[in-house]
This record gives structure tokens, C-alpha cells and sequence, in this order.
């Protein structure tokens, strides 16, 4: 039997810092260079990028200027989501430039707005007449979601409503559209975000009617008829995307409805903001299947279609889950956008669930994919990330057009630089978990914090070097005798571990669900000494998993390292290596701003003995050759070059 | 200096009755199952497959039914090919039933024939005013050039020349529709086949305006500005795939000059179409640049970008070439067709150059890709040809929905089924090759033959186990002593050989181009015994080959083998054989109506330690496992499986 006690919270932004050295070099990038940037695309004054035409859509909607709409149906997500960074950026650290670019664009979705509350500027401008007619591909309503998630993020960081009163009054309009009533739309949308998008509006004002709504989206879809299907049979249906043509209900996960679901199938990221939104819905509703098929959903996901590096979608087509255990590391979509959505599923489920093992899974996709989709220097991003990439033939109009193997500046469809901007610009979100009692420490992230339990005030400071040696202390300050628990989670790949409070040693206690437990009645300036012994060690996938049967990857905690040409030359696959071999560990301090890189010796087939021909009896040379693996989320910062994740492994 | 001395010839069809046992299962079924089969399909009779429309098409055309166009534009060619396997097989073996059905097609093609000549039924029932207008996509010369090719074999198997003069007027029209001249369209065919089909047509009926047609199609092709990119950039252009909208003139091979060309780009079908028009044409007006051009292609193809199998085309977006040494098992087309190109433009290259080596390749794509394209009950048929399929994941509306674990009983685009039909159907024309006074041994298929050589007649028999144990007999017969040259080809596979003439061992003397010549004054009956050393072995690929790196095929002589779940268990990708491990061939009678199979001893990664993780410490057991391996060509005749061709190799 499922009981949902409670449900952990998170910090807020403006009580915590990020002070992690790591961690900074990316964070750091968000108010100097990720958002101005993005500012700079959304006024399409970058040059070298395609024009975005975002601002100039709402400009048009406005009736400011004149002109055609421009861009996806969707583009609107990117000035929204670029305003849901600035809220967590300004929340975290103020800036009055920021703000009064955001309070502008503000004004101007306010101006945007029609008088019954509607706001997208392709309905608008385009097809004002087909509102609500294309949920299959219109995307009205995941646009509508980013809208209020931005509003409830930019209300919660500045105290200003007018963002939000824009976003209730277009969400009041959408409860009114769409339900089982008479007259009202039995449709859903064709993009899941509004759904987790109301959660928060309902948790910020209160009104139920919006939690309703995004139940009656989970529990509409997937019922027969297809909403989806009766809609692009309509006569006068004209299809946005081409590739829609032959729609399959699974790729918008309305195959059958959610509750009933315990696979994921279809579109990652869709997937994915949707069981995050199903996770906060069985929470609010008590609602223990809802629950139970997130649980079943998630394990699906991380026992049998999850990369090592915390990506998901296996297929390049329709961007999309597949099968069990399959995961090609060369021609996968691995979306930045979906893992974001893994995290963001993840972190819901462990505070729903009072669960560390969670972490495990959100800690590997943001030390990973995140950070691979952005470059060291925040100009350019990954949309797609592969675990293996040999440049030369990822070539335009061919099965793997949609591997860059270097980072781009903007995209077409472009939501993966601004969702890695907000995911980082609110990290520290994912560090703490908290209740009335209790305080529970996620991630290994430095960081100083203010926290209130019952009502004392606590200043905390985390000080780390696990990445390097599994170290780290936490620092407490209660400015009065207070009782109350810090749990501690302690990583699955954390082989041994001691904790040392205030300099003495604790006796290990059984875990509660991956976190340690240290209650006490904390008074005063406490010390917390962490010590995990993490070892860089090669692990295997599943042998289910064909791609990588045979094959190792180095990890070292949560980082995955990979192998670049720029350390380790050409035609990394002919490399083979015993999975017994050292490993060496050493700092390099002028790689990449300062990493770890690990050191050691295998084999490499060798083409001796060939001429031109392109078979011939097999006779394998090898030569020993010394190799340095890097994290993987460093890779590509060094211009285009080979990387591999899974190295063939002598058996 | 490269010198165009002469062109080798292929035997009449008439002439020649193939005997073996191995291909006999295949080639009897063209005139017992695969002809009539098709002239269902044709004619929308097979329940379970989709209606073809074929026949339909022509009779609206023809004004004698009502209705519009269905299926393909180019859907045409299922007839006209069909027709020219009919021609192959009536020529091999009379069949008054099916020249009847073929006598009626063709009167019915000559009704829908538009009174100056055209003759297409998309554009005369669908877009009659846009004939021409859409070269890119339309496929009205493709269409032609199987019309044509259909009308010159069934000239030369009737007599008949109802066929040939409806193309030739067809063919007439082409020619004052296309050239430099004033007023005439300076376009060239989107899909190349008319190009090849126009030679033929000048040798059988000696008008030289069709070989010059051929040319200037040809010489056109690749200037710039690129015709097609001009023609999409129209404003009444009208797409007909959705994939074109983004057109790459790689895609069909009309980047440069076709004689400029060294590399084998795009689509695969059109670029091997092209290079046997090329070879064609670089014999006929002795163009050494043109011939030269068809070399270097060939290079890059054979020993940069072939599969083992013989298969060609490795992305499935496009059909096409990609890179270098770009090889992936899993995910590649492989079309049928474009293995039947590869094996034209070589027989082509090799009667030019008098080269058996070419031959090498043309065998390999025969019994590989060619033979796996059809069922052994000849019903159903694969487009695709990958080399590693793990039926689970060959899923619809993923990337890899393109994988087919079983054969298709009909497909939307057919032109494989009868591309696999006309193949087989003439499969005796690369048996030998002639001229006036020496006969080239190609292939070792037993046979019996009727020749003419300084016109004495002979005739011939050969007899082969060579599949098995390398051994074949040559027994001709004399009618009056003549003096030529026998020339038998010594495969690359070959170890060693012995000849014996008449009962003596032949002195070995270098090799012509891969023949070797027994040159005599021949009378009576004479017997020649040609033992090939031909073993079972473990060959790799180039280093370079990232996809085949550290890995083994089997193959003997010609013969590809695979390992299929049927033989030896699920996920084969476990599997690592030791090179050196004893091959133990086998005939088993009762398998695939009789083959050789080979054992041979080998480990398997075990799930022992694994529970529900996905990933965890490398640590590898494994098991000893006894394989059974069987030809490629009969993958799939069992059922849905798991099937490899490239297995690890422990190194």
C-alpha cells in the first residue's frame, strides 16, 4: 500500500548560494553571458544566428508592428522560458539591467494579449479563426505552460503580478475551453507541459480550479476515440509538420491514459513533462495510482531505457523512447530537453517519496547531459547528445544529420538553450530537501544557505572536494537549541562511507531510503564530515543492452568520462581495453578550467598490414596505447573531434 | 593510358539453362511463383497485400476505366519490369500462359501511349499539363527507361516488336523534348535509368540518336546552375515527397559532372544506375575520361563504402552513400535494387575492361544481398538489407522502422520484387562472357550452354560442387576444330588451384586480369577440372571501419554466413569468438532445402550477478557456447529472429 504522507519542498532560490568551483563555471555563465546572450537572440541581434523573430512575433501580435509571423508554432516558448531563467537568475542575484529587460517583454506579452485572455503569437498573427483546432501539433497549450511557469517563477522571485495576472487570465480562459462540460473542448494538449505548468499556479494562488484542470488533462487523454486522431481526419485538417502525416497516438503518450501506462513510449520530452506533472497531481490528490504508475515509469526508465550519462530517446525519429535495452550510442537523440525532464521527474518523485536513490539518476543527468549541452564559454549548445561521434560522417541529409559534433549557436526548434538555462540558473533547487523537521542534502554541491525548522533560523555552508576525494563537510549554525534531522544521502556508487559529527565518529545506522539520518537537537556551529570512498572504475551495461555488450565506460561518481581524439588520436572503437587495467586519476588544472582526468593503458587494433582493401582474413595487430579519458561533459570544447563513452573491453 | 578495345559479350538467355541445384531453387521460381505472384499484385488480386493500382492506372489512361492516379508516381515501373522478367524468362523457357498475360499488358500500354508518344500514367491522369515540369520528382524518364528496357527484352525474347516500337516512339519524343537546341528542355532525369535503357536500345535498333540522347543526358547532368534546384525554386513548384523540400543535388549525383565525379554520393540506386550508363557509354564513343570516372567510382565503392554482403547505402534517410568506411550494421538501407545496380555497373566494367576481378564483387552481391532479398518460397521480399537485426527494436515511427525482421509480402515502393525478378530471371547472362575467339568462365553456377565461336558450335556443361568443396567441371563439345581461348576466372578467394585439361594438370601461367587462359586447338569432347582451394574463414575490416572494429565475419568463397537466434539463442551480440577456433563445415540436407553450414566453438557474455540494474561494476562472466552459422542469404526464412554477421572477436 502507497501512502503520500508529505511531500519535501525545495529551498528557494534567494536562500541559497551556489559557491562550488565546478559548479560556478556554468552558473556564473548565466547571468553574464547565457542570458544576455539569449536576449540578444530573442532581438535576433546575433549575426551569425538565424534570426529568432520572438520578440518581433508578440511586437506583431501587438499590433506594433506589421508582418508575418515567423519561426515554429511554439517560438513563443523561448522569450518564456528565456523570462523563466531571469526569474531564478534575479532570484538567486539581483540585477536591475535583467530585470528591466524582463519588465519590457512583460509589458509586451501583456500588450500581446486579446481581451478574452488568449495569448500565442502564431494563432494570433496567422490563424486567428483556428484557435484550439490543431492541438495535435499546435502547441497552444505547452506554450500557455511555459507562460505560467514563467509568470509563477518571475512573481516568486520580484514579488511583481502582472506576469501572473497575464498568465491567470490566459489559464482562466483554458478552464473554460477545455473539460467534460457542455460545449467545452474534450481535447488535450498535444505537447504535455501546461499540466505540471498549473500544479505551480494552483501551489502560488490558491485557486483549485487550475489543479483540476490539470487532472482533467491526465485523465482525458489516451480515452478512445483519439482526440488527436478525430482531429487530423477533419476535413478541413491542414498539418503543420510533415512527419505528422501518419501520427501514432504513442508519441504524445495518448495511447491510452497515463494512469494505465508503465512504459515510456513516444516523445521523451513530452513524456517526461508529463509523468512530472502526474507525479505532482498524485501528490495533490493523494492519488496512489497516479503514483503508482510514476513509480512504475520511472523504474521502466532507469532499469532498461536510460543512457549512462542520464540522457533518454534512443531513436532520432519522432525523438522518441523505443524498446527495452536499446540504446545505440551513435545515431540516438538524446535530447538535453528530455533529460532536463528526467531531473525534473526525478526530483518530484524523491521528495514525493522521501527517496535518495532518485538523486542518483537526477545527479547523473545533470553532471552529464546538462552540462554537455552547453559549451564551457555559454555560446553554444548540444541538442542532441550521442555517447559516440566520429565527425566525419555526420553529414547533412543522411541517418545522422542530427548529431553535431560540435556545439551550435541557436536552433530552429530551439528549447534546449533556454531549458538549460533555467535548470541552471535554479540549481539550487536540487540541492536540499526539506520539511518541517528534517533537512536532507542531495547533492554535493558547495553551496551557503539560510533555512528556517521550526521556526530557527539556520545558516549552513556545504564545502566539497567528492568530486576529487569523496570529501565533504557541512557546516550548521542553529541560533537556538533545536531538534530536528539531517539527512544525508549517500550515493549508490559510494563503495564505503564515514561521517564525523563535530568530530566524532557516528555509528552507522541503517539508510532510510538512501539517506542517512542525524537526529539530534542541534544548537549553535556544527561540522559535518562526509567522507564517500568514490573509486574511478569501469562499470558494464546490462548484457541485454547490445550495443554495449562487450564494452566498458569509465565513471567516477556521478561523472561519466569519454574518450576525445584530441588526447587519444583517431578511431577511438579500435581500442581495446582490459577492464582490470589502473586507473589514474590526476587533476589536470589547465584542461577545462580544472578537471579530473583519468590515465590508462590499453590496446589499439592497428592497420597493419592493410592496403586499400576493405576486407581481408582476419589477423588483429595491436599496439599498447596510453589513455586519457575526460568528463563527459566537457566534451567537444576543443573543436570538432571523435569522442566515445563505451570502449570495447577485453574479454 | 587506358584503351577501350573492345566489350566482352553476355550469352543469350536462349542459350543457356542454368542446372544448379543452389540457384535453381531461386530461378525456378520466377516462372512457378514470382511472375505469377507479381501478375496478381499487378492486378490488385492478393487480399493481404496493399493494392498496386498498376493495371488500373494504365486502363484509366487508356480511358477505358474511371478513377485517379494511385500509389507512386512512378508506380509504372512495376509493370514495364515485370515485363522485362517476363522477357527474361520467356527467352529461358516458353510459357505460353504468361505471354499471353504479357501480349496484353503490352496492348493495354499501347492504348494508354498519348498519340505523340508519351506514355506515363501519373501525368496523363493526373497532371497532364505538367508534363516535364517536375524532372526533379517526377520520374517520367525513370519510367522510360524501364519501358524501354522491358521493350528491348521482350523484342529479343519474342521477336516480337509491339513493345519496342511503343517505346521507341515514346523514346523519339524524349529526344526532341531534350537537348541544347533551341527550345528543348536542358533538364536530365531525376532518378537516372533511362540513361542505361537508351544504349540499349541503340544496340538493338542501331539509331543513333538514342545513344546521343544518352549522352547529352549524361554531359548535362551537374552543370550549373543546377536544373533542379532551378525548377523547386519555381513558384508553381509543386512537391511530391515532403523530403525533397530541403533538395541537395548530391542526393542525385548531380552535385558535378557525372565524369568528374570520384566518389559514390547520394542516392544509391540513381548513382549506380548512372555509372553502368557511364561504362556503357565511355565503350561506345571510346570516352577513356568517362571510363576512367567509372573506375574511381568503382574503387571508392568497393573498397571504401560496400558492405561485405555487397550491399550498398548506408542511411536510410535518403537511400544513400554517406562517408568513407562508414558502415553500420543496424542501421543501414542496403536496398536490393542498389546491390542489382552494383552487380550491372560491374559486369558492365568487366566485359569493357576484360576483368574478372569485377566479377569478385557482382558474385559477392549475387549470392549475398541479391538472393537475401527473396524468400526461399519466392513470396515475399526484403528492401532493406541490414547486417545485425534485433527484431524488438525494428519498430514503427522509429529510426529504425525501416528495419524489416521478415520479409514483406508487397511494399508501397515495389521496385525491389521486380528488380529481384529480372535479376534472376537473366541471371544466366553473367555466367559467361564472350567475344570472337575466347570464352570468359564467370561465375560457377552448372549450367548448360550453346555457343558460337569462329562459328563452330559448342556446346558446353559445367559442373560444380565448388560452394562445397571447390570443384568444378567444364565439359564442352566441339562440333569442328577451332582454336580460342578459355578463359577461367580464379576468385580472390581462392587459396591455390589446380587445372587439369583432359586429364593434365595444366601448368599455372600468370593470370590475365584474373583469368586464366587455356588457349588450344579444341575439337570433341573436352573436360576441364578446376579444383579451388576455398576454406571457411574469419575475415575483418579495414581499421577504419569504426563499426566493424575488433570484429570477425565468416565467409567461404562467396558465401557471407550469419548467426541467427534460431541456431544459437537470443542476443548474439554477446557472443566473442576467438579467430583461430576451429570451423567445422557441414552439410545439413534438411535446412534451406539443403546447405552448408559451419560450427565452430565460442563464449558468451553471461546476465549471471545481474538483476534489475542497468549498469554496474564491470565485471564480465562467460559461458562456452556452440554456434552454428548458415548462409546470410537465408536469414529470415524461419521466422522472426535475431540474425549477426559481424561477431567479436577476443583480441
Amino acid at each position: 500500500m502507497i501512502i503520500i504522507k508529505k511531500r519535501l519542498k525545495s529551498i528557494k532560490l534567494k536562500d541559497i548560494e551556489i559557491t562550488d568551483k565546478f559548479w560556478r563555471r556554468y552558473t556564473d555563465l548565466v547571468p553574464n553571458v547565457i542570458l544576455p546572450y539569449q536576449w540578444e537572440i530573442l532581438n535576433d541581434r546575433i549575426g551569425e544566428a538565424e534570426p529568432s523573430y520572438c520578440l518581433r512575433n508578440y511586437k506583431i501580435a501587438a499590433g506594433e508592428e506589421k508582418g508575418q509571423h515567423s519561426g515554429v508554432v511554439f517560438i513563443d516558448t523561448d522569450v518564456t522560458k528565456w523570462l523563466e531563467a531571469v526569474a531564478f537568475s534575479l532570484e538567486t542575484k539581483p540585477d536591475s539591467k535583467l530585470e528591466k529587460n524582463a519588465d519590457e517583454v512583460i509589458d509586451l506579452l501583456g500588450r500581446a494579449q486579446q481581451s478574452d485572455g488568449y495569448l500565442n503569437t502564431y494563432y494570433t498573427i496567422a490563424e486567428p479563426e483556428k484557435r484550439w483546432s490543431n492541438l495535435t501539433e499546435g502547441h497552444e497549450l505547452y506554450c500557455a505552460g511555459h507562460l505560467i511557469e514563467a509568470a509563477v517563477a518571475y512573481y516568486d522571485a520580484t514579488g511583481k503580478d502582472k506576469l501572473l495576472v497575464i498568465a491567470k487570465r490566459f489559464a482562466d480562459l483554458i478552464c473554460i475551453v477545455f473539460g467534460t462540460g457542455e460545449g467545452m473542448l474534450k481535447g488535450y494538449p498535444g505537447h504535455q507541459e501546461i499540466e505540471l505548468a498549473l500544479v505551480k499556479l494552483y501551489n502560488t494562488t490558491g485557486c483549485k480550479r487550475y489543479l483540476d484542470l490539470a487532472m482533467y488533462f491526465i485523465n482525458e487523454r489516451g480515452k478512445v476515440p483519439n482526440y488527436f486522431l478525430m482531429e487530423i481526419k477533419k476535413d478541413n485538417h491542414k498539418f503543420i509538420f510533415d512527419e505528422f502525416k501518419d501520427y501514432d497516438p504513442v508519441y504524445s503518450q495518448s495511447h491510452i491514459p497515463p494512469r494505465l501506462q508503465t512504459t515510456a513510449e513516444g516523445h521523451a520530452v513530452r513524456a517526461l513533462y508529463m509523468y512530472s506533472a502526474m507525479a505532482d497531481l498524485a501528490f495533490e490528490y493523494d492519488d496512489r495510482e497516479l503514483l503508482k504508475a510514476c513509480m512504475m515509469l520511472w523504474e521502466n526508465i532507469v532499469t532498461k531505457r536510460m543512457y549512462l550519462t542520464g540522457s533518454i530517446g534512443s531513436s532520432a525519429v519522432l525523438e522518441r523512447f523505443t524498446t527495452d535495452y536499446d540504446l545505440p550510442n551513435d545515431v540516438n537523440y538524446s535530447e538535453t530537453c528530455a533529460s532536463i525532464g528526467l531531473a525534473m521527474f526525478g526530483s518530484r518523485m524523491s521528495r514525493i517519496k522521501c527517496d535518495a536513490s532518485y538523486f542518483d539518476v537526477v545527479e547523473r543527468v545533470l553532471y552529464n547531459t546538462v552540462l554537455a549541452g552547453i559549451a564551457l564559454k555559454g555560446d553554444t549548445y548540444f541538442y542532441v547528445n550521442p555517447l559516440e561521434v566520429w565527425p566525419e560522417n555526420c553529414k547533412e541529409h543522411t541517418s545522422k544529420a542530427h548529431i553535431k559534433p560540435v556545439r551550435q549557436k541557436w536552433f530552429n526548434v530551439a528549447c534546449c538553450p533556454t531549458n538549460i538555462a533555467r535548470t541552471l540558473a535554479s540549481l539550487g533547487k536540487y540541492i536540499f530537501s526539506l520539511d518541517e523537521d528534517s533537512l536532507y542534502l542531495n547533492l554535493f554541491i558547495e553551496n551557503k544557505s539560510n533555512i528556517k525548522i521550526k521556526g530557527v533560523n539556520i545558516t549552513t555552508k556545504l564545502l566539497t572536494s567528492f568530486l576529487y576525494d569523496g570529501k565533504s563537510t557541512f557546516i550548521f549554525n542553529a541560533s537556538k537549541s533545536v531538534k530536528f534531522g539531517i539527512n544525508i544521502r549517500i550515493p549508490q556508487y559510494v563503495k564505503s562511507y564515514s561521517i564525523m559529527v563535530n568530530g566524532e565518529k557516528v555509528d552507522k545506522s541503517p539508510l532510510k531510503n538512501g539517506y542517512l539520518e542525524l537526529l539530534s537537537n542541534w544548537k549553535g556551529e556544527n561540522r559535518i564530515e562526509i567522507a564517500f570512498e568514490i573509486k574511478a572504475e569501469f562499470v558494464a551495461a546490462h548484457p541485454e543492452v547490445r550495443a554495449d555488450a562487450g564494452k566498458v565506460a569509465l565513471v567516477k561518481g556521478p561523472i561519466v568520462y569519454c574518450l576525445e581524439e584530441k588526447d587519444n588520436g583517431k578511431n577511438l572503437s579500435s581500442i581495446i581495453v582490459n577492464p582490470d587495467t589502473p586507473l589514474q586519476e590526476c587533476f589536470d588544472p589547465d584542461l577545462f578550467g580544472g578537471t579530473m582526468a583519468v590515465k590508462f593503458t590499453a590496446k589499439k587494433i592497428t592497420d597493419e598490414g592493410w592496403g586499400n582493401e576493405l576486407y581481408r582474413l582476419a589477423k588483429f595487430t595491436t599496439v599498447p596505447i596510453e589513455l586519457k579519458a575526460v568528463p563527459y561533459c566537457f566534451w567537444g570544447n576543443r573543436g570538432k573531434n571523435e569522442m566515445l563513452v563505451w570502449l570495447k573491453a577485453s574479454i
